[in-house]
């Protein structure tokens, strides 16, 4: 079977309660993941129509080559206009969402326009097509409430994509949380504000049941699976792959130390006196001392040999929450002035549950304790200011919609944002050429569009760093249009030609060697092209003013990136 | 005395307390209120930098005819960039701020940077300069609490603009408070935050003194009270003028009512069933009545002839608050559900002394109501709101920052915002040429600059209304480049050529018939070009998306105006 007999474009009109199958367009075939959503939202969405109202859409597009159980390379593409930036938003998860669409022949799922009537709306993807069912008792639950009984109801062969209360609430920090292999939520496409878009078509969960479906076609199975191969080696073999088996993300809280990128009370510091109690060595160790549900490599896809992921439990061994991520650590920790892995498990999962980026909303409350709403280090009052968001009062709410905002009413002027999305857990004025995919990045602040802190180059000397950033930001477009993940780069960068090959035994194509920064090119200009249509121009390319005023400690370094290199970012 | 000689340019650095008067740059001669603003923030302030940061400049100028107590045309337009559109802002007031300022012979005030320690500051200025004073014991003060015992200590010659606690907390919504000729601070410089720039600055207070000033040169005398008289038989002649001295801007209740044009429970409805109880008719009559302090017609500035201002009292008529305008009786009456214009006058008072936009709180209440945080018609809890911006709360001061963010925190989608700034109480739906205005004046949405509802065409009909607009925001911003009143148009209007013969009398200019469009074009080419610089698009100039799809009742109009139109509105 060929391609263009297994996939179609599923189409879903929320209003109208209404679903159509149609053939995918010869423009869109040759894309997948971030690369397909920018074509589509570019053909298909007004750029300035209002994120939370009808005339956006809210796309899912598993990645080129998701549905064949490559390691780390699964991953689904949610994205829509942002209703926190404005502007184009991409988020990618791991787990079971993107594998489970492929074997049901999706290559992009569209959904549009909103209910008219009250109540909340739940959608059922399998061979027979789109069932609409009411969701109303699902209302106001969060995700680790909701996914159990419709596990228990259609089975655990499902994939879901969830919202929870903050999603429902269209807070402008909600995500929307996929099935991890175990079926647990926690793998979530987290930033921008998606969930709030999701929450704006009264749409509470997707049910995807793929299991009367097929993998893709392979048009040459013996290459797919000699390049497959030749590609896990690769990973297997690097260095890096064993070190985030060990210690997760969370491996990096020494580095960021090291480096004085360690996020601390609101971004005035870049070292925390605490970071040894919150580091990737103190977490493993706490870990096994714990035993029980704990797990130090956990892997989010079926088929992942580097299981970055783990299971954080508590004194018992008793699941607190999985994973407990690098960037948690630093913006429920560090940055908050918080020291106890505990807590910031707690805090982490309370988020989860709401459905809600954890990153946006660390930032939110480091902002929060710089205007004297809680004192940094306060637990409870960190843990009393989540269940405000829960309980939907003006001041959570405010907290919700994100760190930006929050510092507008508040009148904080340390706010740390670009395009009013908080950054990542890497100080920009210590690792610059983060700061230059910060400031330019069509997506806002975001690590994962182009993390440069594993170049060998001084981190400070802002000479450059344009440079490495484009050179990061085209990659990383790239594997999120192939649906890989961020550490399947570690064997893609070994074995760069894998990826054409993978490509071409997979659809036949003649796709070149670099193949890679192909798609991250095409990618990163339909969504410069979104962005200028809904309103940005090179003003919005740039870090907050403060940062290059205010020197961070310990390294005495502001943000000194000349505007021209920023603006010099994407001519390749 | 030339000119050249007469005026200079007085520029204060917070930070250093220093103060420098300087010679007038040549291309900053010929300009004056909004038109010189423009000029000085283009040449003077980055339009990205952080409004609210030391980078942005406050300014005062007077407009070209002010100093002579020519009727309604002594106006003081303030501006700097707005911390509550992004863009460029200029906000302008009646009372005694003009006046003294140009018998200083100030061209221009520009307030620069900020101070580095902690505490607030005063500035003194008189012909001998600016003297820097301390003014820790007015923090935290309203309005009027503040004026008083400053007129105490220097004398009721001064003027004096002021902030009150909102400006101090940097509330986006702060205006600044000119004092009145009978030395009230109620002449309010009230839109786009700019009160919120003269807190950043801590600056509390800049008492003006000009008694050994003097006034401008008037380079042909004769000639100017020639077109002086002329000028005001021509305004004292027209209808309207009679209108706006009985009954004040209240007027317009009942007109807008008649246009299903008046704001009624945060922009649903565009007739309130209340109107008669809230309209220009019951104000003035219900004053006559109750005597005492009560004034129908009362001049903000001195030499005014159309008196359009008024003193509302309580039952012993007893001064409640002045002026009660049309503005503020449909943003916090219909617009809040609120039928007496006694609560009216209360929630006019309170924002006042706090030195809030009440366009933009009584927007921000409708949103909030909405929202569910009060019920329309609920008096108390309005006051009660008003009381939570008072007290700093964080939902008082999401409140405090406006409709906008209001509405994003709220999850509302009915919010009556362009670039973040509230309408005035005039229905763009019903009156399209003012959306016009609304949706692509420089200054956000501002019924100053350029309302239309005057006009002998069919409001409803979307044809024309772009060239309306254009026409009336030409207009607009010649007079407040000249320094006068929206009324004195009335007898600008009339007598045209007594623009440009006041100018040439008072300068020696050979300006030409159509001066004050000249000036206008002028005006709004700067501001563009500075929020073109400050990353404004076309996607800027847009109504927000609702008003396009939710039809108002009972006109059953939604805004039509197609977006070419709005693009062609600068293209003369």
């Amino acid at each position: 079977m060929s391609d263009q007999n297994h996939f179609s474009v599923w189409r879903v009109n929320m209003r109208t309660k209404t679903f159509q199958r149609e053939p995918v367009p010869t423009s869109w075939e040759k894309l997948g993941g971030r690369g397909l959503l920018a074509r589509i939202l570019l053909d298909e969405v007004n750029p300035t129509c209002d994120p939370l109202g009808p005339n956006n859409k809210l796309v899912f597009a598993p990645g080129l080559l998701v549905g064949h159980m490559v390691s780390s390379t699964d991953r689904i593409s949610i994205g829509a206009k942002s209703p926190l930036t404005g502007g184009i938003k991409e988020s990618n998860a791991g787990g079971r969402t993107g594998l489970q669409l492929t074997h049901l022949g999706i290559k992009a799922l569209i959904i549009e326009e909103r209910p008219e009537e009250p109540g909340w709306w739940m959608l059922h993807l399998s061979t027979d097509g789109v069932r609409f069912e009411r969701a109303d008792e699902s209302a106001g639950l969060g995700v680790f409430s909701v996914a159990p009984p419709l596990l228990e109801r259609f089975g655990d062969k499902v994939a879901m994509a969830l919202i929870g209360p903050g999603g429902e609430m269209r807070l402008r920090s909600a995500g929307i949380q996929n099935l991890d292999k175990d079926r647990v939520p926690s793998r979530i496409s987290a930033r921008g504000g998606i969930g709030a878009v999701m929450g704006s078509k009264k749409l509470k969960a997707i049910v995807i049941d793929g299991s009367k479906g097929s993998k893709p076609p392979i048009a040459d199975p013996e290459g797919f699976k000699r390049a497959q191969k030749e590609f896990t080696q690769a990973l297997m073999a690097h260095p890096q792959t064993a070190t985030y088996r060990d210690f997760g993300t969370a491996a990096m809280v020494m580095m960021c130390q090291g480096f004085g990128a360690l996020p601390t009370r609101n971004f005035s510091s870049g070292q925390f006196e605490g970071a040894e109690n919150i580091s990737g060595e103190m977490l493993r160790q706490t870990m096994l001392n714990r035993g029980g549900d704990c797990d130090t490599s956990h892997a989010c896809m079926a088929g992942c040999t580097i299981r970055s992921s783990n299971v954080f439990g508590d004194v018992n061994g008793k699941e607190v929450v999985s994973p407990l991520e690098y960037e948690t650590i630093s913006l429920m920790g560090s940055n908050l002035g918080i020291d106890d892995l505990d807590t910031i498990a707690r805090l982490n999962y309370e988020v989860n549950d709401l459905g809600l980026d954890s990153i946006e909303i660390g930032a939110a409350l480091g902002v929060a304790a710089e205007a004297g709403l809680l004192e940094f280090g306060d637990r409870e009052r960190a843990l009393g200011l989540i269940r405000e968001i829960r309980a939907g009062t003006p001041l959570g709410r405010l907290l919700g919609n994100g760190a930006g905002i929050t510092g507008q009413v508040l009148g904080v002027e340390r706010v740390p944002v670009v395009k009013n999305q908080a950054f990542s857990g890497y100080e920009p004025r210590t690792i610059k050429g983060t700061g230059v995919t910060y400031a330019t990045s069509p997506q806002g602040a975001d690590h994962t569009c182009g993390l440069t802190i594993r170049a060998k180059v001084n981190h400070l000397d802002p000479a450059g760093q344009a440079d490495l950033s484009r050179t990061t930001q085209i990659n990383m477009a790239g594997y999120d249009t192939l649906g890989a993940c961020i550490f399947a780069g570690f064997g893609y960068a070994v074995s760069p030609q894998t990826i054409p090959a993978m490509i071409n035994a997979r659809y036949g194509w003649e796709a070149p060697a670099d193949f890679l920064q192909v798609l991250g090119r095409e990618t990163l200009k339909l969504e410069r092209e979104f962005n200028r249509r809904a309103g940005f121009t090179p003003a919005d390319d740039r870090l907050p003013e403060w940062m290059r005023r205010q020197a961070i400690a310990p390294m005495n370094a502001v943000f000194d990136v000349p505007d021209e290199d920023l603006d010099n970012v994407f001519n390749w």
